[in-house]
């Protein structure tokens, strides 16, 4: 399934220290009028939660890092759910070691993180239940190449 | 060597489910008329196979996952080898337990995945063998910074 | 804290066999006289040196990698340190076990790196020096919602 877009407002931002990266990238979106967007990111965290999503269980189990985290890298998009823009990030964290876990990063206390990101308009993704993962997949009438596609 | 291009179409692209996510980017790009992209992808894989180069024997070791990954994070470009658009990707894949390994994404059967794909037009950009390294790596006439390439 | 940026002109390079990538990103940046900029690039180091820093302690830790690794991932940025352009980059490495290793990429000698940059322009980022992380942040005029920011 594929959706053409336009790249519309571009931002760098500095995420608020001691603040959830995820929350603030959904605030700055509400706040900025953004539906959609791509984002990468990198920094460090104080603390993260990151999920892992079980393919045959439907489910997601998580695993809290409390200590320090460099985020090596984090690669995300917006879209809606349920009205709202729902921010969707994967990471790879690594501790003082260079020892690296990776995965959905559901939560992330911000020491200081840099995000470029680019609002992108002209498809409306919205996300809603995909049966066949389980999992809150983009839907849309826009589908210009639908051959490909589910 | 550098290759000024412009930005043309963007598309997020939801891969097919148990499709291969680079027949997938393949075929999307030859359907699209794509020569030249640059992409990102999060998401996560049944099963994947990773390479790594060796620097000096000039080839492959090949790893196969054979267990459902999260694809941490996922980047790479699309350009023209042997006149066809062909992707290259590296990647970032995390296990159940949120243990990575990473390196050249050789293949990957999707259970769900989301790219931001960017067309880049104006330069062309051709893979071709690069006698110091033994890859296939850009070449081509426009050439604007030569003073700080090969 | 964020800065609306406009999306200047873009490049994929093809990093210099044998240079440094943050010296090549540095000298790429000076030679085409960009002062923001985002990137992203895959590809292959020689040897690299990653940081970790300590939250507390207010210092990076280095770690050498003295033998082979696939750039997995490599997320950057270029703004203004010092009245010149400073590339901040973050990677995972992956050696030949398809192991990973990430942090902050302080030095990396290139065997074959690919990278996509693009020119930001319209916000004057500056780093300097931010008293509650010890670490080189953006400031600038240009705060465009301060409501979220520090």
């Amino acid at each position: 399934m594929s959706f053409k877009v336009n790249i519309g407002r571009s931002f760098l931002l500095r995420a608020k220290h001691n603040s959830d990266v995820i929350d603030f990238l959904a605030e700055f979106a509400k706040y900025s009028k953004i539906t959609t967007a791509s984002f990468t990111a990198i920094g460090a965290l104080k603390s993260a939660k990151l999920g892992f999503y079980d393919q045959k269980k439907h489910e997601y189990s998580e695993m809290l890092l409390s200590v320090p985290q460099e985020i090596a890298c984090c690669i995300g998009n917006i879209s809606l759910k349920e009205s709202k823009p729902f921010p969707h990030a994967h990471a790879v964290l690594t501790d003082s070691k260079g020892n690296t876990r990776g995965g959905h990063l559901l939560e992330g206390k911000v020491f200081a993180a840099e995000v470029h990101l680019t609002e992108l308009t002209g498809a409306k993704l919205i996300r809603k239940n995909d049966s066949v993962t389980g999992l809150s997949l983009w839907t849309s009438q826009r589908n210009i190449s639908s051959k490909l596609c589910l």
